[in-house]
């Protein structure tokens, strides 16, 4: 019934199976807002898999593929086929599904990365660009924390002056509290591990990426050069861990980027500063209604949440100030905008992150992976 | 579509119409976990109003009420009718609403408070008890926030020994940065300073039945006698404002319980700390994943959801420790446990508030009008 | 030889001895700023242990006292006798000892609480008043700490317009993590229980006293009339342990004021708030060094000490912001501006406390027993 | 008259004159404790202004020179000559100063950094030693607040397993509110624009030496190997403001540090996070009564200064817990111990640093400049 509803966007979903914790996520994000109904999805390669899972997510059973490919044909040829598909399968995936879909001229929402490494990363980008009748929302979710994006207007209005040095981070414990080992690395990493499967490097892909357009997103710079030292788990498990990255932004600002999956204890995370010339601002995803601006000359101000003055964030609030917003509530945020977006509503500005910011991402993660191998200062390209 | 799915519960809204803060937000809450299909609802007494607003919501025209009864009426005679009603409508209407739906077998989601004074609140539960078929839900949404379980569980198990001392507040500030005065009182409260509307105490019903009700949940006592000073905005403007209380628990435990609508500056609101023989407990909404727990004898332990020795919350949760949730996150745990409720799910304990809780709390709110009539100590009765 | 700089102030003590903390603090307080030289002190009324104490803090044997009015005599007859004595005995022997050395013309730096009860505490203002020769300063030390002082001044200025509320605590747990019995009682709280020693109330005069002065300190407001609930240990243990405290103010502002010394786990204990018609303050000892300041139209401002626009903290900063301080060096500040004050360096206005708040400060716990032994509201007086 | 007490160390400064800050800072430290009476100095290069500061503070004026040769060489003739002085001049005197009072058996207490550079750093430490009759410690002074040093004995003890990963960052703004520009960079920066005064590196030196040192002391150790990036002011003003530095460990362990000393509004600054094997470890100089310690598997613990389970640090506390100690209680631990250890009042251990971690402070920064010089990673040596 709800589905009659005419501006409510027939979506399907490739990805985000039985066992998918983000799976979860973007459903809940699409429902949030009574922008989307869900219609079709592949949530399993095995098709009784995924026709239970769709049915228990309310799906016409014809309407519950085994295969990313016949989807976007069949969903391409009905009349009330989807408008949308959510990607969120490993990264290496992305790049080959999405093509599929933009063929048929089926907008997209990818989780992120972009995609798996930079050469799928430029054919993605190139495949959307090449297609004028498709847009493209690519999920890095943090950026769409209201405070996050009052953050984005005050250094684009200028109160904290030029950018001057940046600092984010983004560290995970991925160890289940227990050392890894060739024995267990298979177990808890599961297809992490895989870089035929999570790409070019797990954590750049996995959570640096995040950081890193949080970075661009935020100061509106981008590194010009960098140096990186990437660590794997051992010689033997190859699978990247830690980052420790020095960036040259643009317009001369200096930064610093550190990301771990195996930083025990330290399953805090996400947090991001900016220095200017007239001041700072401090946000952390573990108090994500606030951000702290640090005149340079001035009392520290704890900016709230669609508070008075930080009039912006409201935009993109659902609940009033006092009342914590989270992880969910920003997520939905993209769903929400590309819905906008999408029904051309108006001519106002969008937020949410796109092919440009994935492909810049993907550039960065490259570049890092070189310097690492070279010891060497890269540029972003 | 959706509505075909066999275990979607069909449910309508009286109240939260366009301008409601609360009815987008039980809208959400409903959503939130795909349990839900709304069908029907009375946004307006304005028919057409009604009507558009239930458009907006994807509504078949035909279940777009103006009137309570009416709705009540019809839609029990519907083979697709709703089995759930949310009323969200102000306090003193509360108790007329349900008793329509109650005496159709339709089951009732309510906002808070209970009822808008003790007399409704009394036949409410009457009439709730009085009809075996239907179940009855409170939104005392605070209440299902995973760290305010996990802290009602750490006493259940007599982490903290026995309750000796409580202190809960809820402070907000609804004054818009003005003072209020008789030119500007109705334009800024608008119906919270009618007690025909609001009942029979603006501050009390309005925000102090949530801080009395996380109190009495998470300590597991009750109020036996209290003393209460309570202040109106002026002789003039006699819509209460500010709540001292003074309680003394069921089981000798002494407490203080303040609120407050008119603490400017003051937004940062509900906090509650429970002192018991062993350690202590502390929960702040604007850091609600978090409880933190001081053992008589040891560090403190800052629980945080979801994580290891928080496992109680994880039932609770949607996201991973890390990961902020939010007031919309807890609001909808209410209405995803009443759908498993209602659904005989499992025989699993239910959290959500009832009206057991209700009816407790509307004792409480009128011993505190009486105490601060006659300053004395009053029986919770 | 430092004994021989002109402007050190010859001071002596009385308590303190080797098992008193306090002692220690007003030591380390007196040396901190190179104001005072210690010269004579009572240490113990064992003239052995007096002697063998004072000796290991380098003074005279001849002026190591077991008897303050021997001291008194003795002091006030050398040349270079004491020109300050500081008092830190248990509240009941306050008011006399301080009487011999006013007899003498000996300033006055006394400990809290100003006396025991408030007949002592009558006496003394009296005593005081009587002898223009001399000067007394209570160390209610909180409200030496620069960012208390910051918000008196803030309050003075009008920043947060007319004082509307005001809600105080202190809490501590003096258990040693153990539930007090019969048994154990004497060991754990020693002359604590003691009503002869401690004066009217543990509880009150301990804690309570800091918690009322640091209320009419930054709020410029007295309590008129005040309910107050006291609780003690139990029927058998007369002493008092929990207050719970309803004031009215002199100007109209209602407030609350909290403090337990049994609260178990809740050792965090002192926190300020004042909410005026533009906005309010709040302050915790645990984080000093900053004063939050929520406009009621705008962003929290966190003021931290020394820092720009917390300028009038400065003035009672020894390190510069960025650098904590913390309770010795709030502490100092009393004997420092005392040293000043003595020395007349400056027609400066003084902040320390004074008889004046000293009697307040009795009064309002004389009115706060008296309320809970009759259950009514009495007036402070 | 204090003096006279045998157990009180005669103590000289050189340095700390009228309008410096961290003279009062060291003067302070050392009555904090009442261990050391202040008897002779150098306070300035003319004799006048030496006289009167030090008269100012009590001293003999025949004992207020203008030139540490001549006090060390008349110190040392007299009977009651200092035992101890205290340099706290400039980086680039500390080697010339320390020597010529080690040559007269004088010991030391120096102010950070250890020397200008490595060349003076090599000698100093060579030569102190080469005087076995003399003792030294070295003012780092964060590593003498009590939960720093908790932190240290929790990684000694293995609690948090085998080190792993490491961040630390001081920053600080030096700028007062300005852009530096040629014309105002003399008035703002003073000497530190001055490479023969204030060493090698003035970010380094100032503040970075700190950060490296906290970095040791705690984690127990070294950098191996480093990746610098320094940054000057400009290419006019070649004054080292800015340094972000990768180190990797003789454990293997990975690390950055940050320090800056314009980060507007950035003034917060000094903070560590330690992440080993079995759990994390941060503290932050903002909140110095606390250690957070982050199992790996379990919930967050917020150690307490002085409390129960922080039990190590309750040896370098004055102050019961719930009470903040700040900079100056941790400043004067360093001038606690040192005058312990000249008494040889126990064979305790001591925990002060002392020379060796200054060369190793200093073979860090001279690696810092080479690295950043060839953009190499470079040995620390």
């Amino acid at each position: 019934m709800n589905a009659m509803r005419s501006n409510k966007i027939f979506f399907g979903i490739v990805g985000g199976g039985p066992n998918s914790w983000i799976g979860h996520v973007h459903r809940i994000a699409a429902r949030f807002d009574n922008r989307y109904t869900l219609c079709a999805g592949v949530f399993s390669r095995n098709k009784n898999i995924s026709m239970k899972f769709g049915a228990s997510l309310g799906l016409d059973p014809n309407r519950c593929y085994s295969n990313y490919v016949e989807m976007a044909l069949k969903e391409a040829k009905r009349k009330d086929g989807i408008k949308v598909v959510a990607i969120m399968t490993p990264p290496s995936s992305h790049q080959r599904i999405a093509e599929k879909f933009i063929e048929k001229n089926i907008n997209i929402i990818s989780d992120k990365p972009f995609a798996g490494d930079i050469l799928q990363a430029k054919k993605l980008y190139k495949k959307i660009k090449s297609n004028k009748k498709i847009k493209y929302a690519l999920t890095h979710n943090y950026s769409a924390y209201p405070m996050v994006r009052e953050a984005k207007k005050m250094v684009e209005l200028g109160k904290i002056g030029k950018v001057e040095y940046l600092n984010v981070e983004y560290i995970q414990d991925w160890s289940e509290g227990e050392q890894i080992t060739s024995k267990n690395a298979k177990r808890i990493l599961k297809w992490k591990m895989d870089k035929s499967i999570v790409g070019c490097s797990a954590v750049l892909n996995e959570i640096g990426s995040h950081a890193y357009h949080l970075a661009i997103y935020i100061s509106g710079q981008k590194a010009k050069k960098i140096y990186a030292d990437i660590e794997q788990i051992s010689k033997k498990i190859k699978c990247d861990k830690n980052a420790r990255v020095l960036m040259n932004f643009d317009n001369g600002a200096k930064g610093q980027l550190w990301t771990n999956v195996l930083a025990k204890g330290g399953v805090y995370g996400l947090r991001i500063r900016v220095y200017g010339s007239k001041g700072s601002l401090e946000w952390i995803q573990n108090d994500p209604n606030y951000l702290k601006f640090n005149p340079s000359k001035g009392a520290v101000i704890l900016k709230e949440r669609d508070f008075y003055f930080s009039k912006f964030s409201k935009k993109f609030s659902r609940v009033k100030y006092g009342h914590p917003e989270g992880y969910l509530d920003a997520f939905a945020n993209i769903y929400k905008e590309f819905a906008d977006f999408l029904n051309n509503k108006s001519k106002k500005k969008f937020f949410f992150p796109n092919e440009d910011e994935g492909l810049e991402t993907a550039k960065f993660i490259n570049a890092c992976k070189i310097s690492s191998n070279k010891k060497k200062w890269v540029e972003v390209k």
